[in-house]
């Protein structure tokens, strides 16, 4: 594209606020079949829970796990989504025969006030990137706090974020070392940019060096929104002589009141999904031999800015037959 | 991601009118080999052109083709974005040592004032999508009544726009006839939205089923922005016996003041460049025979609502051997 001046007027700033407007993005997400199939898996293969129940389906978008819900036999699904998509929504359940089962509402979820006071089961697929990043998890808690019946169930329940370390030169020249010689000139100023922003990517499992560590677990029926701020501790230890060059996040997913629990991981063993990983470059290569560990802590909160974005620090430190090293690293995504 | 809903506040607004603001746009834009080497090629290799000029960079974006116009002698160069993506570019210059001959101005090219009255040379990479989608001809043709001085020139100052056919079956079925059925729903209503939306990405050239046809071609130095909506007619001709699915188009850029002229093609046959080709669907596959032609007009003009979007129509008619298609195709990008 080109270096154009961003001098769109109002269309473009709604299209900005309401990206989700667009079917793309929605293509992307119902083309990740590890998600869609999960999320399919955990309701249709749990008809049991899901009879005759009121069912809330956060932030529905295409209204395609509504459908699901309402093919489960539950006895009303209310949809709720901000976005304009929830217009192609509603033509969409309509043509499918489900307007009956299947209500849309447009809006916040602080401000909408559903026909009924409670609800059975709350449905949503809110994860980000890092889980965390622009996440919808914030407004599923506002939902479950407001509508979830005692007793009732959240699909899916539980997440877990994982952290290991990654042998990445090659790639890691290309992303930042570039900075150093653009055709002849010194870029070096975006290069510092550069390494601060986590790349959403995909990793090969064998470039993972370290074993993982499971730093956060979420249970979505118990959390708070100040959890979302945290600091923890990690350990992991080289499964191999090599070098480390970035440190990787990946998290996996529970549906865990299923008669047969499904979980999904993104993490790089796993196959592909839309998530990704997120790569953390560090500042120098590690040696490590095998067996080594590096220690460090990581936390995570809202930026003060813009609550949507994330900073994310990793402080982390190795004594290892090849020397020590002691950083900290602050990202922002 | 997850479908989240859009709640951002100020930042992420400024961030979208500001989309350039972000190095990641300029990463992908810098490492396009094809797009930076023609640029740098047209301006090192023709030093006697820019030897002691007053040259104005418009959307200059990390000002890379401001430094090779330094580098080439010229006398002093102004580069004009209206994103903060100048704050880097300033700071890159100032790295290179260059700051005595490069100024940076931050603004509108219709509302900024230069120091200077006239310019000898103005350099811009203004190409969009499909040369015209989110491009910034119009801003170069601003700065060209303007500033440009008589006899001067404008780097590139040739555009080619081209149409051919191609056979695309398998990814047409991915990405339009998906909607038919996802994951046992209808969502044929979405399909309808998708046919009309040209997919951007790269096509192979051995899926190219027609000649080529030059349907326009721009010059800089005289092109009015009227001139910007247009219809034209084409014909191209079967060089073999197939299907075809879909339209393409691309375009090639040309620097002709140069001592020995550059140009580079966007084209399938061509190598890869981050504007790829533009693929428009047909409703129905057209059987065509080696040597039968597809007949058509084509007309593009910015769009009522938001200037930046294009409404382009393709009107086509076919009679061959297996038949006679006549159809009307209207697509929004």
């Amino acid at each position: 594209m080109a270096n154009n001046q961003g001098e769109s007027g109002l269309t473009s700033k709604d299209y900005y606020f309401d990206s989700y407007a667009h079917f793309g993005i929605h293509e992307e997400m119902l083309k990740d079949e590890v998600r869609t199939l999960s999320y399919r898996a955990s309701i249709y293969n749990n008809k049991h829970l899901f009879q005759d129940k009121i069912v809330l389906d956060v932030g529905c978008g295409t209204g395609i796990l509504s459908m699901f819900a309402a093919k489960s036999g539950a006895k009303h699904v209310y949809g709720i989504d901000m976005s304009n998509i929830i217009i192609q929504a509603r033509k969409i359940v309509d043509d499918n025969g489900l307007t009956d089962k299947i209500t849309l509402i447009q809006g916040k979820m602080e401000d909408v006030k559903l026909p009924v006071d409670k609800v059975d089961i709350i449905i949503s697929e809110w994860m980000g990137y890092f889980l965390l990043y622009e996440s919808m998890l914030d407004t599923v808690l506002v939902a479950r706090d407001k509508y979830l019946a005692p007793g009732g169930m959240i699909f899916p329940d539980k997440a877990t974020m994982y952290i290991a370390a990654i042998e990445d030169g090659d790639y890691k020249e290309e992303k930042i070392d570039y900075w150093d010689n653009v055709y002849g000139f010194d870029y070096s100023s975006i290069k510092s940019l550069a390494i601060k922003e986590p790349l959403v990517d995909t990793v090969d499992a064998r470039a993972v060096v370290t074993t993982p560590c499971a730093f956060r677990e979420i249970d979505i029926l118990t959390v708070q929104k100040s959890d979302l701020t945290f600091t923890v501790p990690f350990k992991i230890t080289a499964a191999r002589d090599d070098y480390v060059h970035a440190f990787i996040s990946w998290f996996d997913i529970g549906f865990t009141h299923c008669h047969k629990p499904v979980h999904f991981s993104t993490g790089p063993h796993a196959k592909y999904t839309h998530w990704k990983q997120t790569v953390f470059y560090t500042p120098e290569a590690i040696t490590v031999k095998n067996g080594e560990t590096i220690e460090g802590v990581l936390s995570c909160s809202p930026n003060g800015i813009n609550p949507r974005d994330l900073d994310i620090v990793i402080d982390y430190s190795f004594n290892g037959n090849h020397g020590s090293i002691k950083e900290h690293c602050e990202f922002k995504m």
